[in-house]
């Protein structure tokens, strides 16, 4: 877990590797680096510090001669636990070091760790991610909207529970236009649409409840129902989106009331649902007393033709809690989404808010509500919708190119990304790893269905043309290697 | 929980119990209002809507006629449960409405929702708020803030899982300021410190565990603990502030591994922790294996002296995790805050932020880096300083004047509290009520302590001199009226 920021200065008097044991040294004892902390492997730290194994070597060594490091039984580094003075040997260790192994909630997949930390390195290509490029965010326009911010006052205090009035107006305004009928009063604001899933999580269902999701789903790739000690119960999923057949059954069978939805341009298939499945799907909902989440993240991205209209604008019993967010289209770091639902429901989830945060922040939300209110979100969706035309149609085009022959995958039609079928056999983690080692960032299937051996999410959304030019051929490349090697050890 | 923010428009020439009446049955037919929605009492609804009650029993009257509405066993009004039309007969209710009743987190307690509600509301005095007077927060200098920002070029996208790297390194800065060594990778950014011991309940304790506190304990006011399934233990305090003398029998007896302590200006209390209790309480830590949380929330708001420094300040074991927020002297809306600690454990927390809403804005983390590193933070400080002093000291003579021979308190030397006492009988709950329905909105000395029977919260931080000048001996004659009716009673 350890991730230093920091480099040896390679211009100091201080020869390197007395520069390294300084700086654990002060780790140590300032307790940055408590007893019992795990240091990262040799190669790991000679990588992070940018120096020769051996140099580390000196470093490490010349720590545990002076009792900071010891080695632990399965062969690395960490720092002593034992008492460094014997006067002081009544001193208990802190508990924080089993403690983050013991929490309730569960740690990240480990390749999402390594997604996470490596989406900020520089020169890194990330061909998966679910993110739109900066170069189709609104900078310009986003000065713009601070610079009148600049220019009124505002309210400093804390938010109000369900979030600002004027962004929950705009949020409804907004949502009208797909056909969505809410009041501001059945509006929360959320900080992105991630925390929507928590505050439901924790807030709506008994523990032991079981969800009912696509599989694969974005639900796996989170632990938001999962730490909260739920249980995801994955469906089938065709080229028209879930499907409903087995929908009765399956919440019969695990006494689920709840299930999670992304019918349009669906992460990670791409798919989206058709308007006759949308009315299976609420029919059997009614039939079997299922409540719906409906995710909404993509459903403006539209590339080809517009979707079929949002599940909660077909309900008018207060069957679906819907999620959209600003994250998409205008800004990521923003951290702007809402629910729109039953104003109980909705009342509910603003109390956990309060108690989790006390509410998004109002800079946040003024910009949110200056920007939806403006106009200048829609002639800004119709902007990212033809540079996203353009991306997926290039990626498209080096996939038939480069992929034809050793994977398959269909056309979306919004949203960002393409889900690609290998039909040659690879191991995904071997894949994601040595597609890292090339500097290419991808997010293979088993994130999102455990059992999942052969798909990767390729995003058009964030690489460059140029960079998918580099990196789609390398990618093949790299499939043909290891399926290689598989057939081989076969 | 309905909280409905609309009022019937009297100009119009429909009646108005037509137009409540159409009003509510919107709600109804969109779904906004499900099934089996408890509606507020006729009284509450007469006050929301500004009407007097038999035009609210004529609008609920024809909806009852017409089906929408009916009575419950509890003598209130629901939403009908039942089908419409006998066709739709097979339809079964989604689940929101017992679900919020079943969910796993616990809702705020009665009078948080209260206040949190009247918070919002206009023309109300608040008298126990945790926040300084809008008077006090520098609009100004955020305004120029904005407008610098809005003339660089900034990065929208997702956040970096610990923060962005300015920030960290701004808030160490400031850390070192208060003699507490931290660099960069060992600072959690958080969306308030309110965030911080959420994930602190969920990440680092086991189900179950034992956390020592103060009591009373801002702790008892929030859930984060208690709804992870933890259990608080609360420990008494005296001038100096937590007793330590029972830490360790407290800590054995109920195997607790974590104290949580407010030691400076602490929240309800005022009280500061000597320097003497200090060293000891580390001691005792250091001997019983208990690591800390110390939340610095009101460190700087001293107006007397300069308070002790802070327990992270003496610790180079990484015992304690250190809190601290820009809400009680920037501005709460911006709902920034940090957590300083050992790398494995910040590395942890941040994983488990990314979880619950992918980092918090980037705009506020940008707002508050620029802030802390133009040195305005200091000269701000300086200022509040001044101005809590005077409004202290107004409190503090109000309190003498209309108080004196019913209550008694401490003069706290930091912070926003003063912790009121009274000496005659007065149920605190009455006193809340017949508080606010004359306008005034205090915190009843329960909420910090489930057994307390006898303290108010006040605060100086928001009402102006005028409204304590109406809100104090209005109080006085409130708890005076309650003390004469429960002596008769009694
Ligand atoms: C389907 C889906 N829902 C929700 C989210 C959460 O996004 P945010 O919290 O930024 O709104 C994502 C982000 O990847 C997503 O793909
Ligand atoms: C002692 C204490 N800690 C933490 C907080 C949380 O504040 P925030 O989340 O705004 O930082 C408060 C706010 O009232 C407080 O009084």
């Amino acid at each position: 877990m350890l991730n230093p920021d920091w480099k040896p200065d390679a211009s100091s008097p201080l020869p390197v590797y007395k520069q390294i044991e300084q700086y654990i040294r002060e780790k140590v004892l300032h307790g940055e680096w408590p007893p019992g902390t795990r240091l990262p492997s040799h190669r790991a730290l000679s990588a992070l510090f940018g120096v020769n194994r051996s140099t580390v070597a000196a470093a490490l060594n010349l720590l545990s001669a002076s009792g900071l490091l010891e080695g632990n039984r399965g062969g690395g580094t960490v720092v002593r636990s034992g008492p460094l003075e014997p006067s002081t040997s009544a001193v208990k260790a802190p508990i924080w070091m089993n403690a983050a192994d013991e929490g309730i909630h569960y740690p990240n997949l480990p390749v999402i760790q390594t997604i996470n930390r490596m989406e900020a390195a520089s020169g890194v290509i990330r061909l998966g991610t679910g993110e739109l490029s900066p170069e189709l965010l609104p900078h310009g326009s986003y000065n713009q909207l601070l610079a009148e911010l600049s220019r009124c006052r505002r309210r400093l205090s804390y938010p109000e529970p369900q979030g600002c009035p004027q962004l929950r107006e705009a949020i409804a305004r907004h949502a009208a236009a797909d056909g969505i009928r809410a009041s501001a009063a059945s509006v929360l604001v959320v900080s992105g649409s991630l925390q929507a899933l928590h505050l439901i999580s924790v807030g709506l269902l008994p523990r032991g409840a079981a969800i009912l999701t696509e599989k694969p789903s974005y639900l796996y790739s989170i632990h938001a129902f999962q730490s909260a000690g739920m249980k995801l119960i994955g469906l089938p999923m065709d080229k028209e989106g879930l499907q409903t057949e087995k929908l009765a059954d399956a919440a019969a069978a695990y006494s689920a009331s709840l299930l999670y939805t992304n019918p349009t341009f669906h992460n990670p298939t791409g798919r989206t649902m058709s308007m006759e499945r949308r009315m299976q799907l609420l029919e059997q909902a009614r039939a079997s007393g299922l409540s719906i989440i409906e995710d909404g993240a993509y459903n403006e991205l539209w590339i080809d033709h517009e979707p079929p209209p949002a599940l909660k604008s077909l309900d008018s019993e207060g069957r679906v809690l819907y999620t959209g967010t600003l994250s998409k289209s205008f800004s990521p770091g923003l951290r702007i989404g809402w629910v729109i639902g039953p104003e109980p429901v909705i009342g509910r989830l603003a109390d956990i808010k309060m108690q989790m945060d006390y509410g998004s922040s109002m800079l946040s939300q003024e910009t949110a509500a200056l920007w939806l209110s403006s106009g200048r979100h829609e002639a800004h969706l119709v902007h990212i919708r033809s540079r996203l035309r353009e991306r997926r149609d290039h990626l498209l085009e080096l996939l038939h190119r480069f992929f034809l022959d050793i994977a398959e995958w269909d056309k979306p039609s919004g949203g960002f990304y393409i889900w690609i079928k290998l039909t040659v056999t690879v191991p995904l983690r071997a894949l994601f790893e040595a597609a890292l080692a090339e500097g290419i960032l991808l997010n293979p299937g088993d994130l999102y269905d455990r059992n999942d051996r052969q798909h990767l999410r390729l995003s058009y959304a964030y690489a460059s043309a140029a960079e998918m030019n580099g990196a789609v051929p390398a990618l093949s490349a790299i499939v043909r290697r290891l399926a290689k090697t598989e057939r081989q050890e076969s």
